[in-house]
């Protein structure tokens, strides 16, 4: 598995955007989606030879992504994109890592599954499958 | 500009590197090199078609890295590599951005210079010349 997108946390997702667009040159590559089972807005941004970003704003208190908005946001997670998400996570648990959200319809990557790890030494990493990424272009 | 690596902040430089390899299939690409501007212990680890991996991990208080490795660690930073680090910096500080740490040696790219900046929205970033990544190889 390899890292297919970094998940940033900003307080609003149309600054996000407008920020990465003017200061970093990243360009906006879907819409802006709301992914109702992590209660966030997510969009995607990319730039050529430059790793794909995923800008999160959370709508309520319930989202796992509000108290870093509520610290003025920043990173969050690192998505590994891999082969077979129930293959890969059963490694992953195997080797002590804990689960925090079990393979599920991500509105984000059309209702495709997506899982989310705590990975230890404070990463959380989302999983996804490797063809999920020319999906959810424009 | 494009995100050449990720910074992230461990406990221990030993145990990161471990986990990596062992649970994300990174190889270590450079010694240990301590940088004493930074108060930091660093080594790169890359995967192919991955991101590259800067592990981080503080040796004294006074490290920029301490705060989060007290939390456990974590992602810290994103470093942009560029054409011309100097007029980089200009444009950025231009657009509001704020020079944490001015152009200087840096020992884990064998003395070529970096900057760090905060970007605003919580993000961290650093900056390095184009031409560096290939310097810090074993």
């Amino acid at each position: 598995m390899v890292i297919d997108h970094l998940g940033i946390v900003v307080t609003s997702i149309e600054d996000g955007i407008r920020h990465w667009e003017d200061v970093f040159g990243y360009r906006q590559m879907t819409e802006v989606v709301v992914n109702s089972r992590q209660n966030v807005k997510v969009v995607f941004l990319a730039k050529e030879q430059s790793i794909t970003v995923k800008l999160i704003e959370p709508v309520d208190e319930a989202s796992p992504a509000y108290r870093l908005a509520k610290r003025g946001g920043g990173l969050h997670h690192l998505c590994f994109k891999c082969e077979n998400i129930d293959r890969e996570l059963g490694q992953l648990t195997q080797k002590g890592l804990r689960v925090l959200s079990q393979p599920a319809p991500g509105e984000a990557f059309e209702n495709e599954n997506i899982a989310f790890i705590f990975a230890k030494q404070g990463l959380n990493i989302e999983l996804i499958d490797t063809d999920k990424k020319a999906m959810r272009r424009f």
